[in-house]
């Protein structure tokens, strides 16, 4: 039976990682966060890889400065073109797909690209939306460009 | 840059199937063709199981026959919560997977159940919402019930 629809938290959660296939999926998470009225909220998460004696602090400062300066640029972006829309950014270290997951529990929608920036890594674990598809709670939006 | 929407055809396509599943992705896919005011199209497709000498005649009619009902069912059930909701429905033999990205050239979002009624063969080829995934040309959302 078809009910009324899905418990409404009114927040559109979105993964950006700066490629390609993450500004077409930021750009579909604008117009459906518009569409439905919710706060759109932009996550990037990072890991530092485990070499030797480990990460320097200092490379975990230019991981997380990193990630900073992406998310000030999708904000500034959403802004020149929504200058009203409720916005949030999550900036978190951590695995990828787990953050978006967590970030689930409170959101309707979940909007990611269908290849990021997850290089080798991607092909022998499965990609991080094939993670979230098979793993997130609530439904989840994979975005490509147009052939 | 994000830039302004994606090309709007107005169809939002759902593959129905009648599982537990498919019914949940249809409730989504009635909300976002409301809210984008968009038609909603009902795709349900089958595949003829091949043995021994082939199906018979009867076979094919008593799919067909099942599968217009299940349609039939889905419509009579959309209709009752979105009376003025412009709607379509599609029912044609054939890969599930492949009928839908037909589908898909003519429409702006795509939405599939996380689990049909594949049994194992989904387990051994891939389930169709993994194909679509990754071979869709549009958004596709993969829909689950909350936990």
């Amino acid at each position: 039976m078809v009910e009324a629809g899905f418990t409404e938290h009114r927040r559109v959660v979105v993964g950006y990682d700066g490629s390609e296939s993450g500004r077409t999926a930021l750009q579909f998470a604008v117009d459906e966060a518009k569409r439905r009225r919710s706060t759109l909220v932009i996550v990037y998460s990072w890991t530092v890889p485990e070499f030797g004696y480990g990460p320097t602090p200092s490379a975990v400062e230019e991981l997380e400065a990193a990630g900073r300066a992406l998310l000030d640029d999708a904000t500034a972006q959403v802004r020149a073109l929504e200058p009203d829309l409720d916005l949030e950014t999550v900036l978190e270290e951590g695995n990828p797909a787990s953050r978006l997951i967590e970030q689930c529990e409170t959101a309707d929608l979940l909007v990611v690209g269908a290849r990021g920036h997850g290089g080798f890594t991607s092909l022998l674990l499965g990609s991080v939306s094939d993670q979230l598809v098979h793993h997130a709670p609530i439904p989840v939006v994979v975005v490509r460009r147009r052939a």
